[in-house]
């Protein structure tokens, strides 16, 4: 949205967006002014953990999330700390107290974290990566080092979580962008046991969980314990629904390039996918993030076909 | 390979290696002699096929493959022709040619070219993308477009292949590495169908279909008229034969990450996906490419555990 991209512009990056509590809350406030959604969701990003343990990033235009210093092993141990959340996130709880005033009360607010998983794999691998083979590479040469940097991260994340509830959250969402470049067994050990961690102790707010290309382990997602789960597009709705079982709400999944189409395609889409999910149980959602080039009057077409559709 | 690596280096790079035939043949013999595999893939790219259509492309270092020129729209439909693969692609021919002489049948020679949907991934982005997002947009904003796009990318693979064979590649491998980015029912339009058509096309030898990340297909590649289905390290094997079906041999899959670990771990992770393939109808493979810094003494590990394993 343009609107987005002046108060971005103001600032000198999205870093620093982020650690400006008045205007990451401008910025959460665009959607619902702007667009109609009926939640709103905090902004932020997922890596403001790592950079409270000891890891400070910058974001580097055109190539995303560069940390200067990664782990590369057991001796860098001591550079990663639990995350002291009110002094170091503090600007985050900010954020979110300065949108619940604002928000009055209209729609809920939505808090979030990485999932440990895929912090770890920023964390050694430095920067974005097509298959975090760095990161993958210390899961069989040095499992112990990165059970204990999951388990800060864990506990970091488990703060964090219930810090943003107590300034406000609703719910919270934990992402694990990076879960479906692991094999099966791996993702068990290394990724959803933390987050299954997470959803234990996390009781005050629904728990939302989106694990990115984990299709192999949406039998494992389904067993949570947790609310919600999040779909990418290219998984089967139906396929999903009876791996994960009856009582998990699923949110998603629309194809965020359906967006591209004509509002007669998108409303197509959209309608598609509300039948597939059925009457309940589901929250209306892309299945990944909108792409920065989709047409904001295509997102509002989706939100409103979501709004006035009538399951029959 | 260090071996590789002196032959590359004694280039100006990767494309002029692919563009001269008996270096080619050189580092394709190396994995045959050094490592002791018991096929030889031919050393090319799958982007021969888009500069033989009219899309130049360079190599850029650490950042990947780039046209300069992406096509944009159906105005741009003239500057791609259906490759004419003796003139444009004989280099990749003449490679085959010298490698069958210096085999001399100790081992079957493997040629490959990408899936059409990948091509045009690349012809249409212009290089490698987290989402390909532009390429998507096309299936939405001008789905004849990419259809004739794909039409011409699918006439002039079969014929590359089939060139490829009758040079003496023994079996052809497709490669569809942006298989897993679509949604089910674009993969059935955009990319399963062109598949098909090469697979109809090609009676001479065996075929393997490779789509990366493509698990919501599994039934539908069972079904293709070829006899090998690739599979990646996260897909799980006893799920996947039974989607895909008895028929078909199955390809893989151990995860490129596993080579990282110990000697003992490595031989273990290997039998472990040896038992469970089971004894008849699996070629042993990684789920993926080798990554460049793994020891190539673990890959030899890898595959003396493989000669060596019996099935009881």
């Amino acid at each position: 949205m343009k609107e987005y991209r002046e108060v971005r512009a103001s600032l000198s990056g999205f870093v620093e967006l982020v650690k400006t509590p008045e205007r990451a809350a401008e910025v959460t406030l665009q959607p619902v002014d702007l667009l109609g959604v009926d939640a709103a969701i905090i902004f932020s990003d997922i890596l403001t953990i790592p950079e409270a343990m000891g890891l400070p990033y910058e974001l580097v235009e055109k190539k995303g999330p560069l940390f200067p210093n990664p782990l590369q092993g057991p001796n860098d141990l001591d550079r990663v700390k639990v995350a002291d959340v009110e002094s170091d996130l503090g600007y985050v709880l900010e954020a979110i107290r300065i949108t619940k005033r604002e928000l009055d009360n209209r729609v809920p607010l939505i808090g979030f974290a990485g999932a440990p998983w895929t912090i770890f794999c920023y964390m050694v691998e430095g920067q974005g990566s097509k298959t975090f083979s760095k990161a993958r590479r210390m899961l069989y040469q040095e499992p112990g080092f990165a059970h204990t940097v999951l388990d800060r991260i864990t506990q970091s994340t488990i703060a964090y979580l219930k810090a943003q509830i107590k300034a406000g959250a609703n719910l919270v969402q934990v992402f694990d962008s990076w879960a479906g470049i692991l094999p099966p067994h791996h993702y068990s050990e290394f990724s959803i046991r933390y987050i299954r961690t997470i959803c234990e102790a996390i009781t005050e707010v629904p728990v939302t969980v989106f694990s990115k290309g984990a299709f192999f382990a949406r039998q494992e997602l389904g067993q949570l314990d947790c609310q919600t789960v999040g779909l990418d597009w290219n998984m089967n709705i139906a396929e999903s629904r009876q791996l994960i079982g009856p009582d998990k709400t699923l949110q998603g999944n629309l194809d965020p390039c359906a967006l591209y189409g004509s509002f007669d395609e998108v409303g197509k889409a959209t309608k598609d996918m509300l039948r597939a999910f059925g009457p309940t149980k589901h929250i209306a959602n892309l299945g990944h993030g909108v792409y920065p080039d989709t047409d904001p009057d295509k997102v509002r077409c989706f939100i409103d076909t979501v709004k006035e559709y009538q399951h029959t």
